[in-house]
């Protein structure tokens, strides 16, 4: 769930459109850094200048507005790579997406600031659903490979095993604002994936 | 865990501190309607004033920012005598709250107002978990009965089944910010309680 996506690695050698792509990873990567340590009410175009190295001038021309960077960072994350782990298991498969998960929400990642500045920006807010739901729609795989498997019943709905799984850590950490051991993010994976065996996200 | 708590209903025959009290409860429920038509943004206490009738020296003296007045009205939530219903089954228990929360979370309270202006003062957030974190302790007797039934293993964790049937109805419609029908918020209310039957979430 760790929105810095293409920001790294850079590609090696200059092919066209390298000195954009780069541009753009080293903005991104700036945006991502400041919204960590001052929040949305301290995001700046300069400041963002500044950290990047790319001038002012290049970053308004290219997005305008803070808001727009804030779109740009969260698109950046539907483009990459990400999947998520093929363990083998249901359970293992989840408990990987929980730790992932667990480290981007209780760690030091710009993934609250992120959240945060969502309440505060439609735009925002619009692509972080964005984001999220291409998350989701990935991670439907742990589910269907399992089904292959003959872990889980053929009929398992994956957005309610992927949702228990992973909505308590989003409750208790961003809006709860409690604490979470990563062992017990590893029980809320282990618990969907118990009942899902169980049959109880059948559709 | 609507917040609005004191707000109603008011007591009919005056008493010693009824003055205050009204004066309280008209100023928490001027701050709640503003919040859920203007934001934490547009809150500001000559609104509640005008909305209130309660003279704007009067809130300063009691109150003196924008801030305390959110704290407040989270604090009126835990002075209440909400408790969760008693139906006589774990499943129609988490039924009805799972009702109450997505009519809070879905429709036009002002508790999403709540949740945003959150993220952006701190005492606010603080306080926000503690009226969360009070729910959670009086819903905690919907699980205790089950118990007492026969309905649930004795050893069942109570937090793990009430953040099992809430916790996606939250992440879904206060992060995701996708719509969730109330036919989806029953089901997760049915799965906490078919998986807490299966013994799912003992200790």
């Amino acid at each position: 769930m760790n929105a810095e996506a293409d920001a790294t690695p850079f590609p090696e050698r200059r092919r066209p459109g390298g000195r954009s792509a780069r541009v753009r990873a080293e903005v991104l990567a700036a945006v991502e850094q400041e919204l960590a340590e001052h929040g949305y009410d301290g995001l700046t175009v300069d400041d963002v200048a500044r950290r990047s190295g790319v001038h002012r001038t290049t970053i308004y021309r290219r997005w305008k507005t803070v808001d727009a960077l804030l779109v740009a960072l969260l698109e950046a994350g539907e483009d990459d790579t990400w999947a998520p782990a093929d363990t083998g298991s249901l359970a293992a498969d989840l408990t990987a997406l929980n730790r992932e998960l667990h480290a981007s929400l209780a760690g030091t990642s710009p993934t609250g600031a992120v959240i945060a500045a969502a309440f505060r920006a439609p735009a925002a807010a619009a692509a972080l659903t964005r984001f999220w739901d291409d998350r989701y729609q990935r991670s439907a795989a742990v589910v269907t490979r399992a089904v292959t498997r003959g872990e889980i019943p053929e009929d398992t709905d994956p957005d309610r095993v992927l949702m228990a799984a992973t909505s308590p850590l989003f409750h208790q950490l961003v809006l709860r604002r409690q604490p979470m051991t990563p062992a017990e993010a590893d029980r809320w994976a282990a618990d969907a994936a118990a009942a899902a065996v169980a049959g109880i996200y059948r559709a």
